[in-house]
């Protein structure tokens, strides 16, 4: 053992102006120290006495920079043989000259394979710029400004205030009961759902509702109907379980289910959006209903049924859900609040049939456990206390005459270069280019312009014969939206 | 087509008491008989004055209820040929007869399979009534009653109150940049984690960090290597993906890496809690630390650093990350706000190496689109207010005094039958039990007193030599400690 010479000591660049503590300093030198070589195992270091002299500071923070690094294994003490570099860190785990090396074979790409998941690559897609402006058209984008924030912020405050201990420990898998028990019930009044609060999940929003039925029903290879043209998000859910996802033509009926039976045949599941189809907004027709639910129970298939808007319809109520008609608890009913509500709210819900009820709260559980607390009890006030169905009953309103700008706008233009499509329901509506216009570039060029139009053609599989833009009226009031739909026009 | 006869009308069973709206009556009793069969495709249905009449109420329910049908494609019209059921239900699509008998064969278990995913089964566990109370010893409680709850909702309120839109449109998958800033220079001060806010990914926790992290590193058949005894919930969340676990031991030192690189050649990752071992409670040493590093830059493996109880160390600071000694950016740190704030806060977070973060990113927005946002903005305050590190001062001294009552009550027992280790850090320590006792049926029994202790054995890949407990202190005050190690006492 040698002893440590003073001239070793100057290299430690204490830093006095007080930001960081003059043992955490200390016992950060040490490590690096150690770390790099430059302390050897069995090497004897300065007493504390010694070092404190030496550097002209206190013995307290080198007593406790000594005590600290002794307590994580880097010193080690032996009687009446003072200190050293622990002897147990044996210089092959070390290696510095390894240590050196590989950081610069690192920057020059020669080092050890950096592998990510094949799923990353299947899940990446090209950057969409129209998502990053919440500007006029953003789909999904409620009236924010017209949201009762002082009757929400009020019962928010009711329950942060003072939580009782339940709502501050670790909840339930499946969520809170009494706002389970509220979803049940009007599900069942509104959109004629038959179920129990038994089978309601509460999740963080609809994407995380289909993660949890994607990693629940499906194997790699499954194969997945999915609507073409179909919601994204679902065909990332299905894609990051590995399954195969067929995609099934749209008509005026909805998914074609001939075409399904045909093109994908042993299909494990299938996803669909049958109140108002994303993003052509058709309506399954009752045969269509009836055929997939009979091909269901007879294949053995499930059902994702996807009602993500259908609180707004704009003439006739909401159409009753086709987990209603289900007589063989086929369907898995997805449904969220992140659009009536707002988006940053991230609560969801998801209708299991009773005998998958167990299986999705394993599923729930594995994937991060449950739902924060709070905002689900404040939720379960704001419908039981009358605001949500209030407040859908002026959006409805509202959002009727902001689509009735949009189309008045487009009507205005009056050059037949946007055909509009869908605009019974819901909070968006389609409006198709011309032939051979690249409804990808189209958007690019609007989101410079701070509107945020989505392209048609990211929902296909592959690329339609004619583009669109998926255009979100709720968001934006009727000024904006006519100067939306002038800009649109001037990129176009 | 034949008219609908007044003796089929009794049927509809309209209920006068107000509960439902008799057009919602209507059109259910509509849809019900068109699936059933009892109304064929052609069928000419009454007029709504004729149906009216017949039922003696009013026109108007009967002419939404219509409306309604039409909507939803159940009734078709023509010109001078009245209202009929749709043609398009083909029979083929019907077939009532089949879902009559599909139900019967079904509740015979003759329908159908109900196919689930392997992983279902493979996640699945025995129920774990410890889990069930939050009593004496309950695991990752922490002391709820001692959170600063008042500084908190003032918090929350100041941003639930008149949040900017910002705050609730959709937010960036990766989280509220202020937040992550915040969490950033907390890390890098008390953790010596080194990192900037651009590689902060905001989780609903450490469970759910775990999952993006298997998601984004792992495919089904890699090896992972899993500390054993060690965190179930990790296990979990690389069974999600249908990794390979390969248990390896630990003992004084931590994880032993030599045990590791014999029994798991060619892993594409390593899962450790360095600083505080779940459930043992050991510090892994510095050569071990070096150890794992430099087999990973070897390899090419991930390393992904568990840190979740490293705010409570009695005597002496918190150790330093690995993460902080990586020189390859191999490490992938992930932490969690649960257990220093309350559990259903649901905030964690996970540290990324920067050439992973967009890989990182594309997960997170695939597997829940982003974290609701006013939690963040309140708990950013919470930090900056100081709020934080000063309930982590006062956690700390209140910890340390419940675990000295804890060891104390144990003592006394002083019968030898509970043997403690882990006792140095972190929310939890471990009693072992002498040979031959089950842990489980011991936790089964304690839960039916009331306490929570988890069982050792559920955290080994195999079943251990020695059964224990693993006993949380933070929640339970000195006296409820003292009696739950009573009622424990009385169990065994």
């Amino acid at each position: 053992m040698k002893r440590l010479s003073a001239g070793f000591l100057p290299s430690i660049a204490l830093d006095t102006d007080g930001g960081v503590p003059m043992c955490e300093q200390l016992s950060e030198w040490f490590r690096r120290a150690i770390m790099d070589g430059r302390l050897q195992p069995g090497q004897r270091v300065p007493s504390t006495r010694g070092l404190a002299k030496e550097l002209r500071i206190s013995r307290i923070p080198v007593l406790s920079a000594y005590e600290q690094l002794y307590a994580e294994g880097y010193l080690e003490t032996f009687v009446g043989a003072g200190t050293c570099v622990a002897r147990s860190i044996l210089g092959d785990a070390l290696k510095p000259a390894h240590v050196t090396v590989r950081a610069s074979r690192r920057s020059s790409g020669q080092g050890a394979p950096r592998r990510l998941s094949q799923r990353v690559a299947v899940l990446r897609t090209p950057p969409q710029t129209w998502a990053n402006n919440h500007g006029a058209f953003r789909v999904g984008l409620p009236a924010i400004d017209h949201f009762p924030i002082a009757a929400w912020s009020k019962l928010v405050h009711r329950h942060a205030h003072r939580p009782p201990i339940g709502h501050m420990v670790y909840g339930t898998p499946m969520g809170h009961l009494p706002l389970r028990e509220a979803i049940a019930e009007y599900l069942g009044t509104v959109r004629a759902v038959r179920c129990d609060a038994s089978q309601i999940l509460i999740t963080t929003g609809s994407q995380h509702g289909l993660q949890i039925c994607a990693h629940a029903l499906l194997e790699a290879k499954d194969r997945v109907w999915m609507e073409d043209p179909g919601y994204p998000g679902a065909r990332q859910a299905f894609r990051t379980v590995g399954a195969q996802i067929v995609p099934v033509p749209v008509d005026d009926e909805g998914l074609n289910v001939d075409e399904g039976m045909r093109l994908g045949r042993n299909a494990r599941a299938v996803y669909i959006s049958p109140s108002h189809q994303f993003p052509l907004g058709v309506t399954m027709s009752a045969s269509r209903r009836m055929q997939v639910l009979n091909w269901a129970a007879r294949t053995g298939a499930w059902i994702i049924e996807d009602d993500y808007d259908s609180e707004y319809r704009f003439g006739g109520r909401p159409l009753a859900s086709l987990q209603g008609m289900d007589a063989d608890d086929r369907v898995i009913y997805l449904g969220t609040f992140s659009k009536v509500m707002f988006p940053a709210l991230r609560v969801g819900y998801v209708v299991i049939p009773k005998d998958l009820v167990a299986a999705f709260a394993i599923v729930r559980d594995a994937f991060d456990t449950f739902s924060s607390t709070l905002y689900q009890a404040a939720l379960c006030d704001f419908i039981r206390d009358g605001h949500f169905a209030r407040h859908i009953r002026r959006m409805r309103a509202l959002y009727q005459e902001r689509r009735n700008a949009l189309l008045e706008a487009i009507d205005q233009v009056k050059d037949g270069k946007l055909e509009v499509i869908g605009t019974n329901a819901g909070m968006q509506l389609t409006a198709l280019l011309p032939p051979g216009v690249n409804d990808v570039a189209l958007s690019i060029e609007t989101a410079k312009l701070g509107i945020s139009t989505r392209p048609l053609s990211i929902c296909y599989a592959a690329p339609p014969p004619r583009g669109g833009v998926i255009l979100g009226y709720p968001g934006a009031s009727v000024p904006e939206i006519q100067d939306g739909v002038r800009k649109l026009r001037s990129c176009l």
